[in-house]
């Protein structure tokens, strides 16, 4: 079947056409992709949907089978919300109150399947990526903002709105006087962890700080800190840590590790070092990570 | 169909008989119920065992025709491992390595559906009481210790061992110089607000304080702080709040209030004052919640 996987993202549009034998069947190809830069509503939804359609019609099967979106968030994820589809009241200018769902259902003649980015990039990785095999897992990514996805027993956990999994509190570090970056609530996690967060503590962005800097293990221990929360809270089998600030070379490693002090032998399982040292993992799915977790939308609820 | 539940708890089993038309039919009828003293594991066991085989004859129905059972903590729930339905590492005396559900599997010739008690009590409520009709909800117990359970998508969310829901560490009030009882972290949640924490503080156990005692505002303030990690990290519709101190009069509302200056407006459901107000609610079943949660796990998987 052909789908068509838009990743709206705050500063492109990544947006493909993939070719899938269904979720059981590995990973779709995909046959074209582009990237089209997050400017006005009016300006890049038009440039998606006229990619896809093109897309579509230069693979020869003519219009796709099935449509995923995952999307930028705050948005509206209640099927019953007359707003469901939508970006609502998100700091972007022009972007508020925008029907994504909508538009793309319209210009397609397909019902979307809609959900936050990091819950579609949590999807791809459980159908295709590093979380194959694991019921219960967290995605988290780590980069201009902190954010992620639940699986609990193989589904995405919804509930009354989504997991805002960057937005915990976690203890401050004795010797960290940085004051936070978060605009609601100032020194959560991702106030004191985010890449603008690293950038605004240091004076310099986080990709240029070598590995030996100091920034890297206090950026570990407040990653740590969130994880054993996520993992006293629901019991994952396994946390993903991605993002540009998440992936940084060996640093799902050393949370781990500090996983295993702040659980202090709690959770039995974890207290087995060979068990913890893979705890915390990086997600497998790369540069195409949005498109495949948008196309792992498309077919969900099509488990043929 | 005859229910045997068995609410193991570390200071009596509360064991009873129960008559049902299935799990959508409304609450189950208990016929009989004994309350056991925890002593040892065989006399405690044994006494269990035999009482639920003479009841089931006295109800003129035979053997029951499923087993339900909640058991004190830790125990190991991986179907696949050897200890599956065991106590494990207890600091309860006697009473680690302990096969519950194997023994009474044995004895009543039945396969029991063996969770922790606390999530027993998750399931009792959501088949029929204060967390009915909701899918995504977190259950906890606030008493000698601070536990809970964990609903999203209506299933019990398990993944690795169970959740901990007492040990998340929130941030400590400014004002409070007590340094803490859990054994293991200190100063999590439930080495700062359980039962325990409250006496050794103030000097006075909990159910002695006055409504207008200052301890209370800082219990909530502590439950507070765990109840919006609970909603950051799993977006439930509903937290049921129970247990001896939990279910204090006022508590629950006051605790609604506060998780709303928590998250600081974030989570946009909750920025509705009306919703927000029941967001913390008390649960419903009562002095047999623990016979009930039994029965509804005895029944899972029955959905007749």
């Amino acid at each position: 079947m052909l789908i068509a996987a838009i990743e709206a993202g705050g500063t492109k549009f990544a947006c493909g056409i993939l070719e899938s034998a269904g979720a059981g069947s590995g990973k779709p190809s995909i046959l074209e992709r582009a990237s089209i830069p997050t400017t006005t509503p009016a300006e890049t939804l038009r440039a998606s949907a006229d990619f896809i359609l093109d897309a579509a019609e230069r693979s020869g099967r003519g219009k796709p089978d099935a449509l995923g979106i995952g999307c930028f968030g705050p948005v509206d994820l209640r099927p019953t919300s007359p707003s469901y589809g939508s970006i609502t009241a998100t700091p972007k200018p022009g972007w508020g109150n925008t029907d994504i769902a909508g538009f793309f259902n319209g210009e397609l003649e397909l019902q979307a399947a809609f959900d936050t980015d990091v819950n579609a990039a949590a999807y791809g990785e459980y159908l295709w990526g590093a979380a194959r095999g694991r019921r219960d897992f967290v995605y988290v990514t780590v980069g201009t903002g902190i954010g992620g996805g639940v699986f609990s027993n193989g589904l995405v956990a919804h509930g009354l709105s989504h997991p805002e999994l960057g937005h915990v509190k976690v203890r401050r570090e004795a010797d960290d006087a940085y004051a936070g970056s978060c605009p609601f609530h100032r020194d959560c996690l991702e106030g004191l962890a985010s890449g603008p967060a690293i950038a605004e503590r240091w004076g310099a962005k986080a990709e240029s700080l070598g590995p030996d800097h100091p920034a890297w293990e206090l950026e570990a221990r407040y990653l740590a800190k969130a994880v054993a929360c996520y993992a006293l809270v629901l019991s994952p089998e396994l946390v993903l840590l991605g993002g540009g600030v998440g992936m940084r070379e060996g640093l799902a490693e050393r949370v781990s590790e500090l996983v295993g002090e702040e659980l202090a032998g709690y959770v039995p399982p974890l207290a087995d070092p060979r068990r913890l040292a893979s705890f915390v993992a990086r997600p497998e799915l790369g540069a195409d990570a949005g498109l495949y977790g948008a196309a792992a939308l498309a077919l969900r609820g099509r488990r043929d």
